[in-house]
């Protein structure tokens, strides 16, 4: 696996004094990896993708999560921003940034995932490489005061049952929240992976609603609208749906369901030579903690539990492992999550079954079916 | 707390188109936190701190993650960089980055501390604020390979007791290792929050041993020396020992034990008037979880439970949080942790009474007593 040294002298050692201290630190110029998206006539409206292949363990870093926005990346002043909680409660309340921070707050490490993930895959039409089959998806530590809170100190009036959240951005995005989500597990989130929320990603408020489908994590947040129904605002009446083969649409269909893909080895990338390669993917459930990966090199006639890297956290990115002895033969590499609810990730063949190939409103929203990478006898690697 | 909502339009929309995507993201214009060093006539040899008062959660940014070279960041390229493991083998090897990514990795949580992190505290010249007091303190997702693989695959040879760890910077770095450790947790570890380690932190390859002072978390790394004892190098003979009153010194004291600090309301910040507050901050051991944190806000004589943020991970930073209804009167804030071994972290006054206040060869090391905060009546925030 790797060469006898030939010598001693085989480490090099830099005789230079290297370069000074610095205020802020950069990544190395060797390393070129970046967000994925085409060019578009109206950049404001458009994602880009996450180069999950690119990635080690399970934290993505802030400069690379996953983007998608309808309205461009606003620049808000932190000092001039509030978030105004209203509609069904006791007492009305605007917070600044600086208010938010005198609540206990919290911080969790959940993954947000595009509705639009891997739908492509559905329709047949399937992501040749991790990046682009499965980029809209990352996983940060998030910090800020749980909804919760802020909703008692509200107060709710009799007649609460969901919760409008609306972005400052300039198409306003909003979605509705149920109030028992709202309740459960929903942070107001001001930092990201340590520092303060990243512009792309709301700064400087993010609604982060654990496991749900990331349209509902509204960013640039600056309203909260305490109501008793849906607002049926554009994104879940018009888009955000799951059109089925009868022609009616799955609606609210919030929760993330169990999905894994393999980063390495898989599409585009080239293995050096038959013998011992690590296998290696992520895993994720909007339910809760993963349980099980299963691993099949061999198109999924035999599967073998994968390593699962601890700490394996809900609603989470979970990186998994199988070493592999590559014999040199055509092989086909395939991921099969579980997650603590017992619920298995489907293939493509059992989601299409029920819900067809005919794109809703928006492409295939919540397409969470097996991938498979084809390893071919040159080493070179494909979507299979 | 907060101020009752004016009207629903306080909210403020942008109504402009904002940003586009980018390949790789930075963070807001209106965040300006950054590493805190003074200048020095010899910048390659020097540390930067952390500003641990302005992060959230226990991530750090790797931007902003501390740093302390002795002769400055070599530029490395990764692809022409090699690990050598020799000595005490059976068969020496040297492995390529590449050749390090077939084997199966893992990635742990886990803080890096200098041994001089507030070490300046124990000759009672104590930092102004968390920054200059503890800032050499970092903690990050770190991915590799387990040493102890590495060194299966070499095969050890009887007599084998100890690891000299050597970088590639021009001074090369050396640090001797005990074999127990080196089969235990240690890492070499290529990935760090995600992305490939950053060039001030080792890029390509960091040895990470967790728990243990950052001196001998070897950056750069380029030689793996397999031998029967320790290398006595310059960092283990003439410096990184502590210096007893009886003007002999201890050595080889790895393990950074538990240590905690207040982050806010801290030094050099300022209370915005009397009312609810959170005080949070940062607990740590070397030896494993932390288990519990105390906060007292009135100098020491009642303590209270702080509120752990899970998961509270083994050698991680872990965050403490407790609410604080401050009446506008002079108050200390001091935090005490306890880790899972049962230590409680001690005052001031029992180090000192064990360990004096001379100096060692390169200052106080291992210093980890309770650190305290004075609360004017105007809000100010100063050390105690």
């Amino acid at each position: 696996m790797v060469l006898p040294a030939m010598a001693i002298s085989a480490s090099r050692v830099h005789g230079q004094i290297g370069s000074p201290r610095r205020e802020y630190g950069e990544r190395s110029p060797f390393e070129k990896s970046r967000r994925y998206f085409s060019s578009s006539a109206t950049p404001g409206t458009g994602s880009s993708r996450t180069p999950l292949q690119d990635l080690y363990g399970t934290i993505t870093p802030s400069s690379l999560h996953f983007e998608r926005h309808h309205a461009g990346v606003p620049q808000i002043d932190p000092d001039r921003h509030e978030l105004l909680l209203h509609g069904l409660v006791d007492q009305p309340l605007a917070f600044t940034v600086k208010d938010l921070l005198r609540f206990s707050a919290v911080s969790r490490i959940h993954f947000i995932e595009c509705a639009g993930n891997s739908g492509r895959e559905q329709e047949g039409n399937p992501g040749p490489d991790p990046q682009k089959s499965h980029g809209l998806l990352s996983c940060s530590e998030w910090t800020g005061v749980p909804l919760k809170r802020l909703l008692e100190e509200a107060g709710l009036k009799p007649g609460a049952r969901w919760v409008v959240a609306e972005g400052a951005d300039a198409c306003r995005m909003a979605r509705s929240l149920p109030l028992e989500k709202a309740l459960d597990d929903v942070i107001v989130a001001y930092g990201q992976n340590g520092e303060a929320v990243r512009p792309e990603q709301g700064y400087p408020l993010r609604l982060v609603v654990p496991g749900w489908e990331g349209n509902i994590n509204i960013k640039w947040l600056s309203r909260l609208h305490v109501v008793d129904q849906p607002a049926m605002t554009r994104e879940e009446a018009a888009t955000y749906t799951d059109l089925m083969p009868s022609g009616k649409a799955r609606q609210f269909t919030f929760v993330m369901e169990s999905k894994s893909v393999i980063t390495r080895p898989a599409g585009d990338q080239q293995l050096s030579g038959p013998g011992e390669h690590e296998i290696t993917g992520l895993a994720w459930s909007g339910k809760g903690r993963i349980a099980r990966v299963e691993v099949s090199t061999n198109g999924g006639r035999d599967w073998k539990d994968a390593f699962l890297n601890e700490p394996a956290l809900s609603k989470a990115l979970t990186r998994f492992s199988l070493q592999w002895q590559w014999d040199g033969k055509e092989a086909v590499l395939q991921s099969r999550s579980t997650d603590e609810t017992g619920y298995v990730q489907p293939t493509r063949e059992q989601l299409i079954a029920v819900r067809g190939t005919r794109p809703g409103p928006d492409g295939f929203d919540h397409y969470n079916g097996i991938k498979a990478w084809l390893v071919r006898t040159d080493g070179r690697v494909s979507h299979a």
